[in-house]
Parts: structure tokens; C-alpha cells; sequence
């Protein structure tokens, strides 16, 4: 360990990405738990199950019934949280009254899709091989071009990707342009996922939100402040050289524990060169990409013997932005798993965490010290 | 509803005090839920439990033995998040490397006890009277007047309230002066709570963290531009005229779901006056404060008819302050509990909201709403 005093005091690392701190109490990892113990999913699932409302060719709540498809398959979430319709909001409170000046709202419109990653309704990403990665990469690259905004130089460069097309005819353009779309999953029970057949989703907004607009000004302050410098090509290049955060990397991807990571095995994935967004990346890259989401999510089942929870995020440009943002942006992905110490003990990020500042126990290098070491097959195979 | 409109379309609420978003989807409360399913505490507990580590008379890990306490008993924590002495950090890095200014980090030190709010191991806030919560309240204002700088102006204030003193004489003044101290409660084991006897925490550091450090910029900031005047003030006014937040209030205190509440059934309780910090209050006040926190707390376990799991937590000013940061803080009490529709299904924050913005289903409204209507006594009495 490059400063290995970190591994015996309490200390707060700053989150450059976000501009926030966390709080690290590395001997605190020591106390013996009590609490709650989560309950791991043991069951092995079918390849088809028949209630399921994600596989080939079952019908979904809303009576409509799904392809035969191979790869992957989106559709439009039947309870989506929000709609491309809805009434207008027109506040009626007065200017100068304390109620508009306190209570201040606005309206969000947008669309929101489900995308299973696989026809088979008993593997994850940790099961699959980069090659069926890849599908899924190019699923959110052509949703992602699909929602760009004409006038983005991001445009034409996205018309010029030679992937397969969606090739779903059901799905038309959004009937409006929408500021911000982000991709992600909720896997296991632990985050709020009710559906173990592998699948993802997708909200996209009229609003920039809160954790892409706030790493949106860092990623820019950085820039002013060096001379045109990106801060995530300089991270991914520094953590690469000093290694001990490292998980997993490949030619264009780096993969590991951050510095001011929060949750105990928390992961980012960072390309190594300024690519801004999905369209920025050439067959390869996806290919490298996918490499690098097998090898985290492989690790992470490895690490306890078991279907390790998590959300999983990509951050990338907006898909309506000033220039500005679009050279500013970097893409990038976070994992954040909450278990700390074996299948059925998580971290809480509750009473303190929420009412002062988030806290971890081990330190960030122990933690990929240990992903690292769970390299190989996944335990799965070899029972 | 002031603004009905708002119960039928998505929208952003603007938060005021900590300076951000959250969405919300109210028509989103339809959707079934066939995730994790939450198991409340069934079991009823004994007044006292031999095997309690918080019970009076028993032994702590530690060897020491709890006194025969009859109202609060404090101790530090046998495994703080922070310590009073640690070795000291010194960054290696060169001021003009990548590592120097990619890897911030800065020791922290500080102090960490636990509070027993009771003798009885069986008992709640939700159970306890205003008068049996009111030695609470004053164990809060002993401590954290124990740990005040003397070179504040509240200190001087802080010697002239008559509440009985701390009584315990195995209780050592800090060895170094703190900067902030965080006052909280985890209820549940869904909140990170083990162990059942009713208590809280206290941490104290010598950093200011993330969150009390967000609202005292937004509080700077209103007082600005606004000729001086309080939010939390004009913002209790408000709320107590517009009434439909409302949960409870009397003559000193509001409580209410705040406009921009991120958990289903979050409450915020503040003071009417403009009040810095616990030693502020006079004997009217503290039993005002008492009977809000009663009725919250018993509206909570009533809603459900559970042990509503809950973390609360006190923002005031900081106990190293300036005059300008003691001027502009504003007493209040956060309450963030999971729950979403009954005592086994909540609210996730995960995906979306972990990567993008939190998000909720129902309405400030429609929650505040459901807990007014849950007065009355306790449903664990009813039976
Ligand atoms: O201190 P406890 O009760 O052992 O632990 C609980 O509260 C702490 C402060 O919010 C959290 O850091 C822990 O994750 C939680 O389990
Ligand atoms: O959309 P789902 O899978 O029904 O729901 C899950 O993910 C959402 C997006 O992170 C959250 O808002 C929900 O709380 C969670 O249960």
C-alpha cells in the first residue's frame, strides 16, 4: 500500500467525481454483527419459467405478448415513473408570496424501458461470456443514438456505428426530446429487483438529474482548472500505474475500487481514453467493455459464493447538451453492491450516513485486493 | 391539495435546505410488488433481557458493567467509527504529481457513544410519554454542551440552563475540541439496528460532514438574500397555515412530511422560533419537543401496525462555530423511514436513485395525509 497509515486511522477521502467526502474507519470492521442477516437466493432457476413476464414468447401484464427473441428485448415499462404524455403544470402560487419562494416543483416528462439482457431466464451477467455481452452493449448503444438529440454533434457520428439495428419494429422515437438517459440495473432482492430473469433499465428525462449533473460540473471544473485535462483519463491512467485499486483491466478499460469509493466493494469501470459516450466506441472497445463487465461481475459472484447484489449504472453525456458538456463528459460505470462481510452480512448506510456523511469499514485496497483474488472461474461451474 | 395537479403528474420538488432534487411519480404507487418482502419484529420483548448488552447491571463486551440507571445511561462506543488519538497523517505525495491531486484525503478524529433512552428493554419512543422523552432530550443537551467550544458564544448560554446534570462520573470531557457532533437514532434491524433496548448514537468529529455542511450553505444563503429572515422559519410558518403537510404541531414545534420528502413517510420536525441549537431551549420547549416526538413516533407504528424502522437524526449549529454559522443554523429533527405500503414492503433507493436522482411513489401530501389520521393510542396498547 502506497500510504499504508490509511489501513490503521479514521480518515475522509474526497470524491473528486461527485465533490463529495466519505468517511473511512478501517479498525471498525473488527465489530462483531448481530443484526439483520440477508437472505441469499439458493434456488437454481429454469432457462424458461412460465410466469416469467421477461422470457420469449410470455405475455406481460398489460396482455401483450413477447417475441421469440435471442438476444436482447426492450420494451416500454408498463409502470414507468415517467410518461412522454401528461397534463401540463402551470404553479399558482404568486410571485411573491412565501409559498413561491419555498415550495418550487416542476414538471418531468420522459420514457422509461425494461431491456433483458438474454432469452435465458436463469443467467446473469456474471454467467455470460463477453461475446453475449456484447448484444447488450450495442442494445444500449442503438437506445441511446435512437434519443439523441438531432442537433448533438453526437448525432451524425452515432448514424456512422456499424451494429446490428434494434430491429424492433414496435418501438417508436420518443415523441419528444428528452435532456438525459440513464441506463442501469437493480440486481437481487437486497436493491429492489423482483425479477431474477437478467434484465436492466432505462429512464430517460426532461431533467438533467441530480449524482450525472453533479460529476458534470466536476468533469468540467477539472478541465478549466488543467489546462483541457480529463480528469477520469487522468484517474484511469494513475490507478493503472499504482495498481493497488485495481480489479480488472484490460487495453481500454480500467476496472476497480475508487479511491473515495462509499460502498465496501464498490466498482468503477473507466475507459482509458476520452470517450464521452456509447457511440464514441468502435467494435473493439465494446468488445474490451464487455470484457471488463464479465471479469467485475464474475469476481463479485466469486467473492462470496453467491448472486452478489448491486446497481449498476453508465454515466455518460446527456442527450441534449452544449458542446461544452459533451467534451466534458466521460464514460463510465458504477457498481454498487451493499454486502460487506460474507452472503448474508451488507453495510448500512443509515442513521449517520444519512444524517451526516457516508462511512465504510474496510479500506478500498483491501477490497480490491480481495476481487482480485477471486479471478477465474465462476464458483458456480465447479460445484 | 393546494396544487391537485401535482397528485397526477411526475414531477422534481426542489429541496430547499439541502440544495437538490428529487422525483416524483405519484401515479406510480399502482404498480403490484412481488420483490423482498420485509419481516417485522413479531416477537414481544421482556423489560429486561439478561443477554442485553444495554440493560442496567449487565456486562458490555468491553468487561464493564452498566450501572443501575434509571432514565439515560451514556457510554463511548466500544467500536467507534472514530477515535480520540490515532497516529497522525502526513501525505507523502508530491504537490505536483497526479497521485497529489487526484488522491485527497484528511484524517479525522473524534468521539462515539451510545445512549440507552430507557432502563426498560421493551420500550420505544413510540411507547414512552412526553415526560419519560424529556430526559432524553436534556442527556442530548448535557452532552453536547459538554463538548462545545468554550470559545463559543453558546457556551456561555449553554452554563445558565437548569437541567439535571449528566451524572456520570465516568464520563470525561473530550481531549480535543470537535467540530460537529451528530445526534442520531437507527430503529429496526431494516435500519442497521441490532440490538432492540431502546438507544441512539452520538458521533463527533472534527470535520464538519457532507450533509450538516449542505444546509448551512443553503441557510447562509436564504438568510442573504432574504433581509436576514430564517428558512426554517418562514418555512414552519408556511407549512403550519398551508396545513396539508402537517402531521402534528403545538405552540413550539412543527412536524410535518417536508415538500420535498425522498422517503415515503419521512418527517421533519422544526422549530417555530428560530432556535440554534438544543441549549436554546427553556423547559416549555423541551416538553413541546417531547410531545412531537411522541406523537410522530406513535403515528409511525400506528400507520403499519409494526415497529416502524426509521433512522432520526438532530441537525444544529456545529460545536466549533462561527458566529455567522451559529446565527445561521435552525434546530431540526429528520426522521427517514423505509416503509412504502405496510410493515413488509418498502421503499428502495437503488438504481435510479443511487445513479441518477432519488425518487418516490406517493405524495408528501397523501403521506402526511395517512399520518394525521393515525392518532390516537398506541395499536400495541389496543389489543
Ligand atoms: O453502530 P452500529 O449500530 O453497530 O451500526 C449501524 O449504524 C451505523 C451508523 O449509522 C452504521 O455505520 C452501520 O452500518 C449500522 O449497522
Ligand atoms: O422499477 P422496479 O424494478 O419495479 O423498482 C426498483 O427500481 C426502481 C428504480 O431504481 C426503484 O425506484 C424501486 O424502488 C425499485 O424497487
Amino acid at each position: 500500500l502506497s500510504e499504508p497509515i490509511l489501513n490503521d486511522i479514521s480518515h475522509r477521502r474526497y470524491n473528486l467525481l461527485r465533490g463529495s467526502w466519505v468517511l473511512v474507519s478501517p479498525h471498525r470492521n473488527k465489530r462483531p454483527w448481530q443484526g439483520l442477516q440477508e437472505s441469499p437466493s439458493k434456488t437454481t432457476l429454469p432457462e424458461y419459467d412460465p410466469e416469467c413476464y421477461l422470457c420469449p414468447s410470455n405475455t406481460r401484464a398489460n396482455g401483450e405478448k413477447n417475441p421469440k427473441f435471442e438476444r436482447t428485448f426492450v420494451f416500454v415499462n408498463d409502470y414507468s415513473a415517467v410518461k412522454e404524455e401528461q397534463e401540463g403544470y402551470h404553479p399558482e402560487r404568486k410571485d411573491d408570496s412565501l409559498a413561491a419562494r419555498l415550495l418550487k416543483a416542476e414538471a418531468v416528462t420522459g420514457k422509461c424501458y425494461v431491456i433483458t439482457f438474454s432469452p435465458s431466464h436463469h443467467l446473469t451477467l456474471a454467467d455470460m461470456t463477453p461475446a453475449q455481452i456484447v448484444p447488450i452493449i450495442e442494445t444500449w448503444t442503438n437506445l441511446y443514438t435512437m434519443h439523441l438529440s438531432p442537433k448533438s454533434s453526437l448525432a451524425q457520428l452515432a448514424r456512422s456505428i456499424s451494429i446490428p439495428p434494434l430491429n424492433q419494429t414496435d418501438l417508436v422515437k420518443p415523441s419528444a426530446q428528452y435532456r438525459y438517459m440513464q441506463i442501469f440495473e437493480n440486481k437481487g432482492t437486497t436493491m429492489g429487483c423482483s425479477n431474477p430473469h437478467p434484465h436492466g433499465q432505462i429512464w430517460t428525462t426532461t431533467s438533467l438529474p441530480e449524482e450525472p449533473k453533479h460529476e458534470l460540473e466536476q468533469l468540467k471544473k477539472y478541465q478549466q482548472e488543467h489546462n483541457g485535462s480529463h480528469l477520469l483519463v487522468d484517474y484511469a491512467e494513475l490507478e493503472s500505474k499504482e495498481k493497488e485499486r485495481t480489479v480488472f483491466e484490460n487495453k481500454n478499460f480500467w476496472a476497480g475500487v475508487p479511491y473515495w469509493a462509499v460502498w465496501p466493494f464498490e466498482v468503477m469501470i473507466v475507459s482509458k481514453q476520452h470517450k464521452r459516450t456509447l457511440v464514441d466506441f468502435d467494435d473493439e472497445e465494446r468488445k474490451d467493455l464487455a470484457e471488463t463487465i464479465a471479469e467485475v461481475t464474475r469476481r463479485y459472484d466469486n467473492l462470496f459464493e453467491t448472486q452478489f447484489p448491486y446497481s449498476m449504472g453508465l454515466h455518460q453525456a446527456p442527450l441534449d447538451a452544449t458542446e461544452e458538456e459533451i467534451e466534458a463528459s466521460h464514460f463510465h460505470i458504477h457498481f454498487y453492491p451493499p454486502l460487506l462481510r460474507s452472503a448474508t452480512v451488507r453495510k448500512f448506510q443509515v442513521g449517520y450516513e444519512m444524517m451526516a456523511e457516508p462511512q465504510r469499514d474496510i479500506t478500498p485496497e483491501q477490497a480490491a485486493e480481495r476481487l482480485r483474488a477471486c479471478d477465474g472461474e465462476l464458483y458456480r461451474r465447479k460445484l
